[in-house]
């Protein structure tokens, strides 16, 4: 499959005359994808039931006919404003009660049973007519941005009690499986269960997780009424553009349901809120070395077979983030090209033509409002030259594995235990360990079931660990690395009897476990330390690593390893840089700023720095990449 | 006109048997002036309809007796508590829709038509009663204190709703204003606006603007109707007094209205939460340097040829600030002066004696509350003794003019692009480098029509350059420096086409914006550096100063000056300086803590430090002023 | 009376085939009481009306059979879900008007009347049925935690106004005891008068003061209810739990209605939100060094005849704090023995086994969830073991002591006039200097009527001086020492006339008071600094201390002594040290960490420090302690 170039156009906010110019300068440029259509609602059904296709139709000819494939995307995320008349009770309501008003998007809660239907109406009537016209379908749009997945409505209380029916059958078995009796607050019925919100202290554990259990479920049901709609009438592969850390919803579940996994990449916007630890001041123009790099193997695994694309790409400065600055000049090459590194199918830029009114007009695009060209043009079209005689795309298995677990991710954040535990941080910083040390990786789901293949796996604080995955981890025959953390509860969110953890080939037992604030490190007789979390664990194994006091840190049996504790960054370079050489890896220790990624035929090395780095003896500029043969 | 003294007075807080005392005392003092009345609507008017004048009327008599002036105050900051059962909506709403409730003060909503009717009637009656006995009005007190211009009443929305037909006559045209199209905010009718808040992510800012705007009008006609009652019964002159600070009404509308413009002045109240940057811990005990300053030059642009007075001025401790610590011996002496050295006619101190309840018993006064006299009271004297034998009131223009705009507060509020994007704040900035170069300073509303008589003009942050201006600008003999962030947007908060800035005398368009944090400024080749905010702009002029990577910071062309960034303190010294220079001003560089400004026939020193300081060989003590003639 | 141990135990989490094992180990670890019962409501009234009491029954007979004491909690801080249903409107209100929802525990408001009858009921029920076999009774559990008092519910509402017609009698009254002329705020009724939140700005601090009140006094009628229903039926003395830090009601007005007050110490839970100042890195793992003394000796104060119990102490890590370290080894007997030494009768541990659902799953008991012995136990029998030839509770008058009122700590969170002033943090950093010089304190409410015995005796921030408190002090043979901001109010919280202080044996006015921040103290001429607060006072008396410009600081008049402002750490210790000496007390500076406490024939030396420390010759070790005798 060819690396291919797109961006993301609304014709119906230009007048329909610049249309066809504007199709012919994606193309001149190189483009092969536009996305359309999205946030069209209001002038595609004005008013309830009547209809508006005209200017669609005629849209969908002018760029097909300038050799441009339509991606097309469900206008969900922003419902017009009679939608409200129609259902009033169709907002999503925040965590104090306040209904959250129509004036920008995403206005609605994943539990409206009739919201929901009249979304997948719409989409249904789209994939009807342009089903046969189209090359790909977007469903909605972010979902979960601005915090959009978790509502307290009534439609998601009536659905959450639904819904605990479902799991629990009768509410005495609820009350056994959340500890009710612990405060007296046992249910005498479903009916009297409310959501977990504005409670006097802390509510139960159990029922807060259920609730977030709940709520990516109403997500995964909302995208499915979508995806059925669409089939019914295309054949066309179906995606949808997921965020930056947006860990709300189970993202491989929606994920299992469509062909193609894409997100939207502002590595400048995400930068200062959403990235956890690194040195922000150094990145203000280039983003994180491994944010990107991150979602990219994560999104990666949610796609089917891989595939998976960047819907949205920064051009330019952002309106959205605390502080927008310009990308460095030839970041906008290099953030296309790392995509592609990690196995993107296509790169599209948000947006064609920056929009002079409204939320996003200091958004930038490839054009400015005026249509002329805006600074990050240029670099699109060098990375569209570069496209031509580059290889395709070249899927390979990485060597290291990663399990990244959403429903961990909620456990962590419904009882941290310590400010700052946190599902995401823990698996990025490893991640980011192991990229220092020169690593390719893949992100897998908790449900996979085979570690074939790979020289090393990291399975850090999963709350429980399924069943397949246990076995696949019995069987591995590279380095499993679990911890810290991982397999201390039950899926309720309670501690298991006998106590955890309980890991394939490694006997440990936790006696106690205890949290410390930033400033207080443990520190590690062999250097470095651990923060924030160390359980103490009663173990027979070889304990290789200890804190200076004399608590088992890393604990080993045959090719198994344990981590009690969450290591900061030296002591997790030097633990999972030693792990990874028993493994037989190659470990290429790389300097702040540097980083590579595999593909089956390539090497690619990315200078995120704003100097000049050195890689085997060739200097790369500031914002500059290699492309190199992979090694063999 | 005579420079005069005064002080506010609450007969009804005291025995009748004390206020022919009091009075006699004010009048040994030297006090002219005693403004009364503003919070004793509950006293006057004690159940709906009933009302008892006489003690009033009795207080007025004992007050002019002793030969002073009243300032008389319509009561409408505090209505009684019986109007909430007249008018149970009238209370303001808070963004996330909670009542602002009755037990303090200004618990209206500017909206409401009952009570502004009644309010207006209030005023009606006292000037038909006192129009001839009473020296001059104010009305209401301190519009906007406590954040009470915006509110989001249901009398808010349906204001709102009216002013927008008027603004927009159709909603199809509103629509198009606001770009509605992005995000199928489109709405068919007027009655499906809502207020901007609480809604998923932020609104349009059109929608924001257009309800900032509104806010402020409606503050503008609140003030109308209390001014049109007084004027139907009294020829006495009219004042509002107005706040540190507050900028979410425009105060040159309401100083149309009305003769004098006053405001009630706290430096040591205003330091910690109001005055943007400075050295606070070094001036605990005087109040920032400037921000007395600045608001004597701003008030002075809102008064009727410019007729300003302080109505308030800060005694010793207040007792609502984060902390409240007391002057340094001799500042209620140089603030006073300091009014006085910017035009000010009148000098009122709040209050006459300190009252021993409720919220403000920590406030001092001249007096202590047991009628001794409080630490200011000397002070207060010597400043009466001072003025038997100085000048009247001698105005001047000043060499440098400023434009201060409230709409551009509003605009950068609502679309800051990076976190502390403020006009106040710019305009604060380049003001006290101003300052610091020995320069005298007005302030100009941005309806200004000639900048005759300017050297130098700076118009900052401005969102557009309304006509007037624009030709005054074309006109002025001075140098005209504009920037950063001047002219980039329409009235309606959009991106112009073609895009801006239109500069009058210096071509340049901008290709792009960018913000950064405080901790990332962008050095100067020259020196110093950028703060915040750098426009990329494309330009034939000449760029005397660049950011260190080369990007134009500062264009001339001819007397005509554009600035792109915000320049940091030492790089505004560097600038303006050269710039001054240029226009043939006497620059004078004045050591932190030491001010100058001049009159038509003085020139003042004052010392805001806590350690003397030289002022060409005249050692001057912390707290210290000199009175010099103005050199020639 | 013997020193003895016990536990936190709930029968109804756990299968009854284990309790007779469990109540065997109880027995064999050496602990004398178990506590029970208190979140047991919907375990023993399932249903309204339908009581289940076999299984408190049996529990009962289990634990009594094994030698064990019972003292058994009401249920009512966790009232069953279907209570909610009886009375839908029991829920408190937050300050933003917000309910605050079922789902974790003290879910009711102690306003509801009816809801604080059915808990009386439940109560008199419990003694009725267990008055004769339990050896102790407890009242609800930590009244307070999770910030319980303050409620804005109907009821609170409707409450206070009943409470304010009994405290004023007429309107007019309570319009004059406000001031509420002041601003307009007179009220025509008292139905008008709603709670003091909400409001525009800051409401009459008098308002504010009487719903402090008021809310205390919902908590001591609340107690008195539940009392009187055990009294009925039982002659077991009765207790309540209190916590840490909660100062929302007058622990000394509930403790006159029970035999024994008990507190639950969580010295790491406590240590990063409730300890004002202090070294917390230090004292990660082992808690503050003064923070579980000071409220020894302030619950101490609260029992009848000083009888005090902890009835919860923390035995390893808890899951509420920010962070939750293990204690460091040495700590769980530490703070045994220190309760100990400062004249408990018992320490229970919190809790029995670790619960291994819910809210409190991951806090630390004796056992571990299954079963086995946690960290603590081991500690926990070294108790035991000393205690078997330990002396008994030997209480003994301190030489020095100290006045803490709740109403003070009302009124100076209502009215602190420069953040931070708070009656706690004061009297504590006071407590703290006083311990850093080795002596023992006694703390007294400020009902006190005789000061005999006491060599020194602190006075500090304290709103007002009851009339048999000033007595005390003044015929006190011991230095007494007031201020800073002692008696400048009067009990409605306005400034009195004269004005204060009125001070025994000390003349001085205060002129003017004024606050500063954190980071501009005042230096002294003698060392050290005054932060944040300092009172200008007019006195005769001499002056012993200045600050470096003068103000007077310290005044004294034979054996008076007043502050006039707050004395930092250094300069507390020296003035207060001189103090001691001169009041002929031993003074004892000791280093960080160290700490004394004198019981009748004893001395104790605590070691809270994480390195050994030298005490006369001896070396203790990290978290060790010495039992010596008193010194003669």
């Amino acid at each position: 499959m060819k690396r291919t170039l797109g961006t993301c156009y609304y014709p119906e906010h230009w007048p329909e005359e610049i249309w066809a110019d504007d199709a012919r300068r994606m193309a001149d440029l190189g483009l092969t994808w536009v996305r359309i259509g999205e946030f069209a609602w209001s002038r595609l059904e004005p008013a309830p039931g009547r209809f508006d296709w005209g200017w669609l139709d005629r849209a969908i000819d002018v760029l097909t006919g300038a050799g441009l494939s339509v991606v097309l995307g469900t206008p969900s995320a922003t419902p017009p404003r009679w939608m409200l008349d129609r259902h009033p009770d169709m907002l999503a309501v925040d965590a104090t009660g306040r209904p959250r008003k129509f004036g920008s998007r995403r206005h609605y809660c994943f539990s409206h049973a009739a919201y929901r239907a009249d979304a997948a109406r719409m989409a249904g009537l789209m994939a009807e007519r342009y089903g046969d016209r189209v090359a790909a379908w977007q469903t909605d749009n972010e979902y979960g941005c601005h915090d959009t997945v978790i509502s307290y409505s009534a439609a998601a209380r009536d659905a959450f009690r639904l819904w605990l029916v479902e799991r629990y059958g009768t509410v005495d078995r609820l009350n056994q499986a959340w500890g009710n009796v612990f405060w007296s607050m046992d249910y005498d019925s479903f009916d009297q269960i409310d959501l977990p919100n504005l409670t006097v202290t802390e509510p139960n554990p159990a029922h807060l997780m259920a609730f977030r259990r709940f709520s990516s479920d109403q997500v995964v049901a909302w995208n499915a009424a979508q995806v059925a709609a669409i089939r019914a009438h295309s054949k066309a592969p179906i995606s949808h553009n997921y965020m930056g850390r947006v860990t709300e919803f189970d993202h491989y579940a929606t994920g299992r349901q469509m062909e193609i996994a894409t997100w939207d990449s502002y590595p400048l916007g995400f930068l200062l809120d959403r990235v956890p630890g690194g040195d922000k001041a150094a990145y203000l123009r280039q983003g994180d070395p491994d944010f990107q790099a991150f979602h990219h193997d994560l999104y990666r695994a949610c796609g089917q077979d891989g595939r998976w694309w960047i819907m949205e790409q920064q051009p330019g400065p952002v309106n959205w983030a605390p502080w927008n600055p310009a990308p460095l000049p030839g970041m906008v090459r290099l953030w296309s090209w790392e995509a592609f590194a990690h196995g993107a199918e296509a790169v599209c830029w948000f947006r064609w033509r920056q929009f002079p009114q409204a939320q996003e007009q200091q958004h930038a695009g490839l054009l400015r409002s005026d249509s002329t060209e805006a600074p990050g043009f240029a670099e699109a079209a060098e990375v569209a030259a570069e496209l031509r005689d580059a290889p395709d795309v070249a899927p390979m298995q990485a060597p290291v594995a990663l399990v990244f677990d959403y429903a961990s991710q909620w456990a962590w954040e419904v009882q941290p235990q310590g400010q700052g535990f946190d599902h995401f941080a823990l698996c990025f910083d490893l991640y980011r360990a192991l990229r220092s040390l020169g690593l390719s990786i893949d992100i897998l789901p908790p449900e996979t079931a085979t570690l074939d293949g790979y020289a090393m796996v990291l399975v850090p604080g999963l709350l429980t660990i399924p069943a397949a995955l246990r076995t696949a981890m019995e069987r591995a025959e590279g380095i499993v690395v679990t911890g810290p953390r991982t397999d201390l509860k039950t899926d309720e969110l309670a501690m298991p009897m006998p106590l955890g953890p309980n890991l394939p080939g490694l006997a440990a037992t936790s006696v106690m476990e205890e949290t410390f604030p930033p400033d207080a490190p443990r520190g590690l007789q062999n250097g470095g330390g651990i923060d924030l979390w160390l359980e103490h664990l009663k173990t027979d194994a070889e304990v290789t690593e200890r804190t200076t006091d004399g608590t088992a840190v890393l604990l080993r049996q045959g090719r198994r390893a344990h981590l009690a504790g969450w290591p900061n960054k030296p002591s997790a370079q030097r633990i999972l840089g030693d792990l990874a050489r028993e493994a037989g890896l190659a470990v290429t220790p790389l300097p702040e700023g540097l980083r590579l990624r595999d593909t089956a035929t390539e090497r690619f090395v990315f200078n995120y720095a704003s100097h000049p780095l050195d890689y085997a003896g060739q200097i790369i500029p500031p914002a500059g990449l290699l492309r190199l043969s992979r090694p063999s």
